[in-house]
């Protein structure tokens, strides 16, 4: 198959695209170092400096013999999209070309415009670019699963029937996000809905929930070939600071009562969702969502379970209670369905002591790099 | 009090701004006349070349002594708002400052892009302006009826309580547009909720239906203080377009089988409902919506009732079914709730057949500058 991946040079699209690479798909890599910029201008950098794009294509080529094309593009300028997707003639694109932090959102209105702009900017150019130049082709959107908030009843799998005065309807689940960020994805996934149903497109929307893992199987244990870990405020997932943490000796900072439940994944298990949906296209016309986690944890289950693989590595792991810099319920109902994606066949690796400890591990063996004054929040928005 | 209209030269702006003004308000009226390029783009100028804002408010002051304060500013640009914000200090803003007309939403690429951008644009800028300089100041952005669409369920105003499976909380409700600009305004109202959840502001949301009506009390018959009035297909509402239709000799295009209902009323209705709106601000920290609209009829119905006032004028009117360019169901059932407007103090006037009459007299004293070429639908999106 032929797989455009916008935003190829982040942590989920580069092991997305070595994913899809390995298997013998033509991928071609869209980016414009937009995260990497905003890493640098927020003193965020990833633990280790990871090679761009080209340097990246050509060690994995050396690696495995596979190809991955790739280019430098704004996926948000007028019709950029456009002229790529009329050259590549994609039979799928797989979009991650957001700005995905939310603390970098609520930092202000510069941050906010730009995330507003660029995510909403880059779902309407995909769209765009299929309806003008590649009809047939499946867009799999990355959203989140903090779309949804955390309400009362339980979470379904993007769209809700409604009993209502002796009527009932089917709609798009009621959204709620906790962020400009969250806020953002919502917009896209309302965009997206309206264009797959007004124009018979094929469109997949992912409520993913955090990921976390320092590397996939396609990079071989090459650390070049790992995606940017980030271990800081902004963009790093909780987990994967919470293993920076234990091994660099800051105390794993839980935010409030650490009672927030979330569906978290395995960084090897996104690309497994990816590929289960990429060849599984839904009907056209209707946008299809799945919720794309396996397991779920409260964030202080998370501190004592990554607290627990410390102490079997001899480490000292204190966990320290600080004020939520968050707007966030930290103690709520929480039941979202995710059977779609089981259904599709995923087999989903749990989150095992082994993982943790190889994450942990990583970052020992770089501890020197890690900056301890980039890990407690730096944004408030409560 | 200290009122702003974003869109201050608009259909409902300008009628917006003499109403407050009139009744001894400080009125600042901001427009960038987007719309007025965009008739010109298009061709679809209205009826009357209406004169630019510093000629309407010097026309306005010599008839009635009051004062409109004008800016030509672009809401949309980084940053414009809030400066204007830090000067005039509004006690409440009025949100019109968006592209309005589904068909020229559905164009093409340039079009979409443009209502996307300015519509978003204008209400991020405009929610900035009131954290950065006017926290107190109460929103009231105009959104859409047709951010529900035609579900077959009652549609109530803004919020739903859902119960379901045992459990039951409340959700903005559902919203599903049949165009760009409907699903523009759905992200719109997406945003302020969240904004105004996230930081305790003062905001209303009017989702309102078509206006009708050539002018207000305001232009005491004064016809340089009309509003631009569209008997196009593109921004022409539909009994407005109607009267153009009856008063030029133009049959009646009724898209499809008419049946489609919807909740109209009239421009001084418009006016009517904004003056108790802005009298009563909600709590803050909770999106307030109304459902603004007074009576609901289908598009058969309005064509009758213009051949009939016509009749009584001695035209003959006839009535002409035409494919719906527009993607809506024609058979579906509608009852939207209404009362919030009535509660706060609004008496509604009901389309009569004056009215009627002196729209289409209006039309018929400027005949001939009809231009009959631009009441056919230009734009198709089934």
């Amino acid at each position: 198959m032929r797989i455009v991946i916008l935003g190829g040079d982040g942590y989920l699209g580069w092991p997305t695209a070595m994913h899809f690479a390995s298997r013998g798909d033509e991928v071609l890599a869209l980016d414009n170092y937009l995260r990497r910029r905003l890493a640098r201008d927020t003193q965020s950098e990833p633990l280790l400096a990871t090679p761009e794009l080209p340097a990246r294509c050509a060690r994995f080529a050396a690696l495995t013999g596979k190809h991955i094309e790739h280019r430098i593009v704004d996926c948000a300028e007028d019709g950029a999209l456009t002229r790529v997707f009329a050259e590549f003639r994609p039979d799928a694109a797989v979009h991650f070309a957001e700005q995905p932090s939310a603390p970098y959102s609520m930092r202000g209105h510069d941050e906010a415009r730009l995330t507003l702009r660029n995510n909403i900017g880059t779902t309407f150019e995909l769209i765009w670019a299929v309806k003008r130049a590649a009809p047939q082709c499946h867009i799999v959107k990355l959203g989140s699963m903090g779309e949804y908030g955390t309400p009362d009843i339980d979470i379904e799998e993007g769209w809700i029937e409604i009993a209502h005065k002796g009527r009932k309807d089917r709609f798009l689940y009621p959204r709620a996000g906790g962020s400009l960020y969250h806020t953002s994805k919502i917009l896209d996934t309302d965009l997206l809905e309206f264009e797959t149903r007004a124009n018979g497109l094929y469109a997949t929307d992912l409520m993913q929930g955090p990921v976390y893992g320092h590397c996939s199987d396609e990079a071989k244990g090459d650390e070049t070939l790992f995606p940017h870990f980030h271990y800081d405020d902004l963009f790093g997932t909780v987990i994967n600071r919470f293993a920076a943490q234990a091994a660099s000796g800051v105390p794993l900072t839980v935010y409030g009562k650490g009672h927030q439940r979330r569906g978290y994944l395995d960084l090897r298990d996104t690309l497994q969702c990816l590929a289960l949906v990429v060849a599984a296209p839904p009907p056209p016309g209707k946008l299809r969502v799945f919720n794309q986690f396996t397991e779920i944890f409260s964030v202080l289950e998370l501190a004592e379970r990554v607290r627990e693989v410390g102490r079997q590595l001899g480490l000292d792991v204190p966990i320290r209670a600080i004020g939520n810099p968050r707007r966030e319920r930290d103690e709520h109902y929480y039941r979202p369905a995710h059977d779609g994606l089981l259904k599709l066949g995923l087999k989903p690796r749990w989150l095992s002591d082994d993982r943790l400890a190889s994450m942990i591990e990583f970052v020992q063996r770089h501890r020197d790099a890690v900056d301890r004054t980039r890990i407690l929040p730096r944004v408030s928005w409560v």
